[in-house]
């Protein structure tokens, strides 16, 4: 694991000051680790598209899901991953002072489609343990022709940027204390559910308790 | 309430099978007011940046919470706003046929700085009440130096595409169905809390109906 601070470049300064920025790469893995969608961002013909899609990651990388981008995506084009967890809403007694309390990832760099079959299928390993852990030993793997059809995007991590807001509004010790209002701030939180089993299956299969630990288990 | 399906363009053609795309105003509407952070896409200096950030509609238009894309946003730059609820994994019996249910927005469009004060609080009005309705009556309103500091952002929902994944695995009927595998979803679901008090409060303060009754309600 890479322990020094996220570098600061152009791209990742924080220019606001009402949210934390962070350049501590354990903030960057933990927001990271806590989600399995990013939205990634690339530019097709000058416009941006923004399409969500899956991840996983290793130390160095960021292992991408890229079929939705795959007709815009030469090898090497720049890409920006964002990762946001919304936590809720910061309710202040002025509607300037309202906010989201939230964790966001940014991630600048130059995405590589991954050719080679053994960093491929390491790739979608990582990335089939970071959505679900276990999973990649109990569902059968890839062939090779599955393998060939997937498209798996590879992103440095070196260029991140982490923004975290936490706590209270912001005018609790300000004039507008003195109207009287009540202001706070209201949580957000994402929850796993009891596993659904697929209708062909016989009623009475077990769920693997890789699948049944995490009903119920707070996502995020 | 605009009834026309939406435009199909070489932008929100769906080029993928197996998610299902829609066309249905309804189902965009849906989306957007299920949640309340969107993903906004811009291109500076070439590169893709993309932030979070909150929105609000009306019929025509959406309106964006612009501070953090201020420093790149020319009026009438190109911007993607996706937003995207994720509803659960799809746990299939191979790897390949994992997936994700989701419900996911993309806006294509040129956004516009408003700059007319009528139209700014009337876009911040739809913003507020969007992520919490009864707000924009209960808290102090902006005054003009809060209007003028506000960068809100006006995007045409004219040009926008829809796409939803729901429902079980795919490979229950296909060869693989025969390895005696678990498959199925595992729901996750976005849940309200308790409203947390801002401490400078007296402890005895209510809280207001309209925040009160969200509380342990489904978001998204």
């Amino acid at each position: 694991m890479t322990l020094e601070p996220l570098p600061e470049t152009d791209l990742t300064r924080h220019r606001r000051l009402r949210e934390q920025g962070s350049l501590d790469r354990a903030d960057l893995d933990a927001i990271l680790d806590a989600g399995f969608v990013c939205h990634l961002g690339v530019v097709v013909e000058g416009r941006p598209l923004v399409v969500p899609t899956v991840y996983g990651r290793d130390e160095r990388r960021l292992y991408l899901h890229g079929s939705v981008a795959s007709r815009s995506l030469a090898g090497g084009m720049p890409v920006c991953v964002t990762v946001t967890h919304v936590d809720g809403l910061v309710l202040a007694r002025s509607v300037f002072e309202h906010g989201v309390n939230y964790r966001s990832a940014m991630i600048h760099g130059e995405a590589r489609k991954v050719t080679d079959p053994g960093e491929k299928a390491e790739g979608l390993r990582r990335l089939t343990e970071h959505a679900t852990p276990g999973q990649w030993s109990y569902a059968r793997q890839p062939d090779r022709k599955e393998l060939a059809a997937t498209t798996l995007l590879a992103l440095s991590l070196e260029e991140a940027s982490v923004k975290i807001r936490t706590g209270p509004p912001g005018d609790g010790d300000g004039p507008d204390a003195e109207l009287g209002l009540w202001a706070g701030t209201l949580p957000l939180t994402s929850v796993w559910g009891t596993p659904v089993p697929d209708p062909p299956l016989p009623p009475d299969m077990p769920v693997p308790e890789h699948i049944a630990r995490r009903g119920g288990t707070r996502h995020g």
